[in-house]
């Protein structure tokens, strides 16, 4: 089988000013069809339509959308994979520097890692995080997000940040559109609370506000599903993007060195496997590193049709509901 | 991370009387916990529950169940991978004579692959089908698992073989105690219609009816959730299995050589990362081969604390609905 996509496996390793030795790793999932392969719309009842067809619509509900016609079908994508270190400063220019060579490079689409310009550590979140909806000089980290999407006709999804909002902490993914807007801002759903004796003990939720919706967001190069990191430990989410007609999911990463290993590529495959986005492309060791790889949403329509899991779902037994989705239709 | 439990791939290339080349694999993906791990039951209210918990609990309708205390902690498990000729004659006594190989190591709980009694292809469907209902002579595959089920003192999960009832045929498997009674019954749920032009075509649906509904059965070995082998492609049910409190997930298997290579250990993988059930153990290549490895439920209850997902998952934002038991509840 052709590759098709790309799931790129960026490591590197750094060492947080406090706590312990970390993975920044930045991952993403496309799936690829281009047309519409749903039987019929809520807005016209089908004809003819098998039980089978009738029975998988109801494994989702609301019943799964469209997925829309990309804006384009193939194009390239950079993960740039970076070092962080304790000067602000120098994160960010760090990340500038990686931006413009993905752009140099034929990126359309450049993704960073989760956390980039802070250090992961509880006691680094409130001192390095930045008031994104404030921006300009109160998100540094942002501004120069936005400023480089425009200059560089490029959509970036920003890896994450620190973000303040109000008397609230999260850690927050910024897209931005080639014309420098910010388009969506996914702040992670899933903390990492996790207590391995011995190994790893981390507990974000100690600084960190969980976000409260999925984001979903429309570019210039598709359908973008966003988790970050520990998100991505949930398959229902992936399962609802999918369902929300994505083309492609971004889940920027920091994994740690105890259960990164045990799952990173697990994790991403799984993934990409059950919703039928793709398979592994590109992957790095732990080094500071931006990976190119060409996207090609063109190819899983075949593949979608020849292991139609889709109209396959037993609908009559068991049902994801996505209840944002729901409550809003 | 010590090996906890098993998932093995066990895989043995056959020519099949039609069709094409095909696996039969037989996998077994564990997940073990031994008390429950349930902030409460529906019967008592919590006197104290976090948000998150609260949360967490609404990810499952109805709510996850405990996972009762096994029966067990520690047992041998024995996967049978056989070859299959046209005569079924000599592949029951192929089958017999590996049952009692592994009861002879030490294996309380058996496991044979797919349609270890049949070729596999919808010519050999209706010919080799069995009426299980009947028994004895009507099916003899099965009066062999129930002898000797009770002669060794095992548990069996019979694989599947064709199953005649009334105008239907399905792939069922059978679960034997070690009383030699019929447990339970697993109708494949989902069928394996597939069409990948100049690879593989194969659309069971033109023999067999498919299973109305999951199965879970509590054995002398632990609470056991079974899938046949394209059952194991949708997460969904896997989820509901974790959801019943299953200690053990059972997939016996059949894979081809175009989407197995692809896609059969990572399904097994996935499955068991996503509910925390445990890891790949054993494989073996494409021989004739009986894996006896130990299971330990013990293991899983630090893991699960850990990483507490169950915990964790955002019920306000998604749900997983089991329809069976919600509507028997």
């Amino acid at each position: 089988m052709k590759a098709s996509a790309l799931s790129s496996l960026q490591q590197l390793t750094f060492k947080s000013l406090n706590l312990h030795r970390t993975l920044t790793r930045t991952s993403n999932l496309p799936f690829l069809s281009t047309t519409n392969r749903r039987i019929h719309s809520s807005s016209s009842p089908p004809p003819i339509m098998s039980a089978a067809a009738a029975t998988s619509e109801r494994a989702r509900a609301p019943p799964a959308i469209p997925i829309p016609s990309p804006p384009l079908t193939k194009f390239k994508i950079a993960l740039c994979q970076l070092s962080v270190s304790a000067d602000k400063d120098r994160n960010i220019a760090h990340a500038r520097s990686a931006i413009h060579h993905a752009a140099a490079n034929g990126a359309k689409l450049v993704v960073l890692p989760e956390i980039w310009n802070s250090p992961y550590s509880n006691d680094s979140f409130p001192i390095y995080a930045e008031d994104i909806d404030a921006g300009h000089d109160a998100s540094p980290s942002t501004a120069m997000l936005s400023e480089l999407s425009r200059l560089l006709k490029v959509t970036i999804v920003g890896g994450s940040i620190p973000e303040r909002s109000g008397d609230r902490l999260y850690n927050t993914c910024c897209v931005f559109g080639t014309d420098g807007n910010l388009k969506a801002k996914h702040r992670k759903i899933h903390l990492f609370d996790i207590d391995i004796p011995g190994k790893i003990t981390f507990i974000e939720s100690k600084t960190l506000s969980a976000g409260e919706t999925p984001t979903i967001v429309d570019t210039e190069v598709g359908r973008i599903g966003i988790g970050i990191c520990y998100d991505i430990r949930f398959p229902e989410l992936a399962m609802i993007y999918a369902a929300r007609g994505a083309h492609l999911l971004l889940y920027p990463g920091a994994f740690n060195m105890t259960t990164g290993p045990l799952h990173w590529e697990l994790l991403q495959r799984a993934r990409a496997m059950d919703n039928q986005f793709g398979e592994v492309m590109a992957t790095t060791e732990h080094e500071e590193a931006t990976i190119i790889a060409e996207i090609d949403y063109s190819i899983l329509e075949q593949r979608r049709t020849s292991v139609p899991v889709t109209k396959q779902r037993r609908g009559d037994l068991y049902q994801l509901v996505d209840l944002q989705r729901l409550n809003s239709s």
